[in-house]
């Protein structure tokens, strides 16, 4: 397991409402693939969205963004965490 | 204050100890402009770093990093957060 951000652009004027939908139809889904969504963080000015998850690789998180109709644009591991 | 998501690219092969210096030298300072940086994350493959902050405005997040040396490329002000 390891951990992964990923960044959704094209998210303009997201709301809390949507945000939290999206981030529970991940919940939802994510044992599917071994996948934890941890915390999501958005710029609704900018459409950009934030997801930290605990995955076997980034191929299983993008499945899980995937079948909930929210695809990442990028998926970083990210090993080094302070 | 407002919870910020700053971003650096270029930061290709960064290592662990190195990643713990640059917080740690931003956690030094980071009073001084009422800035605190809660947590970061590095992908060395990318070279991309995701820190998170709560401070009173991006200006502030950039007065931090840039006097220690790494200013961000990207810094977005993330009001929602599941």
């Amino acid at each position: 397991m390891a951990k992964f951000m990923d960044v959704h652009h094209g998210m303009t004027g997201i709301t809390e409402e949507q945000l939290r939908m999206a981030h529970q139809a991940d919940l939802a889904i994510e044992g599917d693939e071994g996948v934890h969504f941890e915390q999501a963080w958005a710029d609704p000015a900018s459409g950009t969205v934030y997801c930290l998850s605990e995955a076997p690789s980034k191929e299983a998180v993008q499945r899980i963004h995937e079948r909930t109709g929210h695809p990442a644009d990028e998926i970083h591991p990210v090993p080094l965490i302070v």
